[in-house]
């Protein structure tokens, strides 16, 4: 990796910074951050401007431009990474370092009096403005809304924004019509008494129209907002991917309909000047529901007594809870991936101890197989494919500078998982396809401990996930061991790898109650730096228990694995186990041979079918 | 329980709310907190203002009293007393419950347009007061201080403040001397660059200054303010205790000091005008460091720019980390009050059988044992002793009205402690002096698991307590059990029996990480409502813990228990315990045994003796 030299590009910034024709009055610094107009996670090429100005391509990171000065902030997962791909003009920020000065402190301390901080208002979330508007007015500076994007003015190949086509889901697949959906968010506004509901989340706007697209990579979403009204439905979206017969037909845009099931569709651009017409037109008490992570482009749109904004929106928390159809094609997602992961491990099995497989080739042949699976779109994340200490690195992708070779003799961690019409899969194994060290068995015990402890565990109904972090975490603790990162996230259907209002993790404390019917990963890991990681990762539905005594009629949930992938018995010290443990994985590994057993056995892949056989042999404790 | 009739007493604060001689302009309602001047949890008699206007003494309640309406917020524990106590002028809001308005909403519907709510600015919290005036001032009312407490003006035979003598606490028990404790609190003052030193609670004062007094019951603390500079200190305290020759003495009051440590004595009244005086001379960047739960008053006091505010005080976090002086305080406290209890449940033994045995006499034999004891100042609380129904109130404190007579039929459960000078307690235990029945002994080793899981708990270094509340849940919700209270809370060294910034609860999420040298209570329970209680509740220090890998150098902690009294056996099922948890009982009770047997045998208290020997003969599982 050489750093990609900037000194001309910065020089254009500072230009167009003081340019009459970009900016009212000149700006001194000019904040690019990494997100897109939706608060995605994933970027579209065309919003990956904080990667063209300073090279550094890492997920996370905000570079702020002066005159004098050019800065990045990221966190500790990028700090070698950022300090490679970026030149000398550059100054890397390195979050969580006690010395780090946070960005307002920054700027306070090298802007000259006075100054005026500019930011794209499209891309800076609502409440991220606020505490970075307050910080600088009390320091005398301004922060100001830039209207045009100045990366976007200098950006001379800036890719277009995609405009992929559309994919309508039909009711088999999502459960729910786009017109009940529209219903009961109409009936969640009318609770909080709202007029107006924003749609700006990408998969928000999915879930709601039941469309996917493929404008980011690895998400099934495209660029779209919408305005839902009690009477009225607005969606802005470009491109001729509307003309589509079949998505006409699926919005019904050519029926008569009912006024307020009319869809106006209307260029994606012009949301901001609707927004406003509607904030104009409110008279007292008529509210605007927006996400409170909106951009402070939309949120200032509608005059501040009209706004109500919620940490979660309605769709969020609704589109979370699985119905039926949602849940059963999750299932059949999910028998299929498993299938792909047992003819590659077969495939790796046989091919790494002749040392020609690299993590790349592993990744890709995990891919190949997948591929070959009904309905299969794309992959749901970059997979992480990692031997040995690459494996410690939690976030890591294999590039070719770094490509490393399976051997029997390291660990091996796949972390990945794909994208299917009716479901989205994540799923994360621990191998060793040689023979591991007692020490890499005892780790992988307490990892699965805790991974067992989370799936078996049941908890009362209003139970958040945060508090089922630490069982995963007990059995590592107690030998001093630890995982530094949540123990899951919400996974969506046929929709974002990662999605709220629900998780489990140390960290989140804004999550939402557990309920029947959410999907969450339980992925609790262990890592050693320079040597080796372990994780090991089951999405899970969260289901209804029975106990004995059931919570006074509160009623209770646990966990029933959709992901059914066998968990390597040779890196298990049973001796680790108890016997109700034992039991679990034992019946796990009866479920994965049934259920995964017989879909190898109806596409015929009789080689497969052998391995899950094995690997599911049950395990024995001796008392 | 007859009601307070308050017809006479509204009758007159309504005319005060429109006198000239209190209110600048007439108010349309007055807001009456439960709170003091200190937020204490606490209140001495002169501060019950509450439940002097309306007759209802719960611990929770606030009540606002317009021209036309009075009504009482108070939550679930006290709708059945609250709507006992008070007549029919009060309109009762049953918190919690989907139609109760908010004070908020309800003071908006009710009150006539541009109304002034009045309330005392000393009472209410500088952050209530801002959410409070918020939401007035957005529905065109004022939230206006009213400097008289208005209560005050009617209630002619209020109680004098308390202003009782005050306790010099020497090294022994405090291990660190005042001034030691000032220059500690300059250095975390100077760090975060704030010149003054708001203290506000009382439990803050006297922990500062090595001093207690008795101004409020179970609480040994005494009606103070203290401002702290960079080299002057200003203790606010009224009466002559502070003639007290020895007091004059700790304090240094008459020794040539360093003008630093040299502490000027002002009337406890002159905080206000003090503090405005301090506010007034302040240049820029200058700021004066006050809890974001100090008072309304003395918030503005200080003018906004120069205002430094924090959830926990750093008196607040040092206090909270026991010195070895506290820690071996803590310790013989301990011992003491288990020889008290010991005596007592043989006592029991041989008195409930007989039928004569109420719960308000088990309480005041418990609180005779505890007081034969040396140092023995007073309780720590107000005993809990419950049999059988009243058992399932979790906040029962037996009247004549409930008091119920202890029977070999029921369970029996004792939550009690007490004030000693060198350590304050707090335990519970929950008995039978006949025969449990399967049922009960079955939720009582449920109990009992998890407290063994929460005391046994090994986590790294920097885990927050919440992150362990749910290791004290999970055996009860394996079988669908649960309890609806948190599962521990801080414990002062001879100061108030709940104390922040640690805890162990599913509900709060601002608790600081658990240190070393902190004391919390582990009491998780089971309420089966209108038949029993169950609760075991032990006092533990948090201490290193030792681990086969020792998180990479991070450190870890668990806990060592100081309460030593038998967990009663002949209530848990053996069945249900792990091996590894039976060897904790046994264990525990060995302990007890060794060393509260050593101090049983030393007072000569033989039949006591006896009863702990046999209380902690070890349990057998059958394997």
């Amino acid at each position: 990796m050489s750093p990609k030299i900037t000194t001309e590009l910065l020089k254009q910034l500072r230009q167009v910074m003081k340019s009459p024709k970009y900016v009212q009055e000149p700006i001194q610094a000019y904040i690019v951050p990494s997100g897109d107009a939706h608060q995605s996670e994933y970027m579209a090429p065309c919003d990956c401007r904080r990667a063209f100005i300073s090279g550094f391509d890492g997920s996370a990171g905000t570079a702020i431009v002066t005159e004098q000065h050019a800065a990045m902030w990221t966190d500790g997962r990028y700090f070698l990474q950022a300090a490679h791909q970026m030149d000398n003009n550059w100054t890397l920020m390195r979050m969580g370092l006690k010395d780090t000065p946070t960005q307002e402190d920054w700027l306070v301390s090298v802007l000259p009096e006075g100054s005026k901080v500019g930011v794209d208002p499209f891309i800076i979330p609502a409440d991220q403005w606020k505490s970075m508007s307050k910080a600088l007015r009390s320091a005398g500076h301004d922060l100001v809304p830039v209207k045009e994007n100045l990366i976007d003015t200098i950006w001379t190949d800036c890719p277009q924004r995609p405009c992929k086509p559309l994919i309508p889901l039909d009711l088999s697949y999502t459960g729910v019509s786009w017109r009940d959906k529209i219903v009961a968010l109409r009936s969640k506004m009318a609770e909080r008494k709202v007029l107006w509901f924003v749609v700006t989340a990408l998969d928000e706007v999915a879930w709601l129209f039941n469309l996917r697209g493929s404008d980011v990579e690895y998400n099934p979403v495209f660029f779209a907002y919408a305005v839902i009204g009690m009477n009225t439905i607005r969606l802005f979206i470009d491109g001729d991917r509307i003309m589509d017969p079949a998505v006409r037909e699926h919005l019904q845009l050519d029926s008569t309909l009912e006024p307020e099931f009319k869809i106006h569709v209307m260029p994606y651009g012009s949301i901001l000047s609707e927004l406003q017409a509607v904030g104009a037109g409110l008279s007292p008490k008529e509210k605007v529901w927006l996400s409170d992570k909106a951009s402070y482009a939309l949120t200032e749109a509608v005059p501040k007594a009209y706004r109500y904004l919620t940490l979660y929106t309605p769709i969020c928390i609704a589109k979370a809870v699985k119905n039926a159809s949602e849940t059963e094609g999750m299932r059949r997602a999910h028998i299929k991936d498993a299938v792909a992961l047992c003819e590659l491990f077969n495939w790796l099995e046989q091919e790494v101890p002749k040392g020609t497989v690299t993590e790349i080739i592993a990744a890709d042949k995990a891919e190949e197989f997948r591929s070959q699976q009904k309905d299969f779109v794309e992959l749901s994340f970059a997979t992480i494919s990692s031997t040995g200490p690459n494996g410690a690195i939690i976030h890591y992708t294999p590039v070719p500078e770094t490509n490393r070779t399976l051997s029997v003799n390291e660990i091996y961690l796949l972390d990945s998982g794909a994208q299917y019409k009716d479901g989205t899969t994540d799923v994360t194994r621990t191998m060793h396809f040689g023979t591991p060290s007692a020490y890499e068995k005892e780790c992988f015990t307490y990892v699965l401990k805790g991974h067992i402890a989370v799936s078996a565990a049941i908890f009362p109904n209003g139970t958040k996930g945060h508090l089922l972090d630490s069982f995963a975490r007990s059995a590592l603790w107690d030998c001093g061991l630890d995982y530094l990162h949540g123990t899951g996230h919400g996974v969506g259907s046929f929709l974002n790898v990662h999605e709220g209002p629900c998780g489990i993790s140390y960290k989140t404390f804004a999550d939402e109650p557990l309920e029947a019917g959410m999907i969450v990963s339980d992925e609790p890991g262990y890592y050693e730096d320079g040597s080796f990681g372990i994780r090991i990762e089951n999405v899970v539905l969260v289901v209804p228990a029975e106990t004995k005594y059931n919570f006074k009629n509160r009623g209770s949930l646990t966990f029933e694995p959709l992901t059914l992938v066998p968990i390597q018995t040779k890196m298990i010290d049973v001796n680790l186990l108890t016997q109700k443990e034992c039991n679990w994985v034992n019946s796990y590994h009866q479920k994965c041979r049934e259920v995964v057993g017989a879909e190898l056995e109806r596409q015929g892949r009789q080689e497969a079918l052998r391995w899950l056989t094995r690997e599911t042999e049950p395990l024995v404790k001796v008392q």
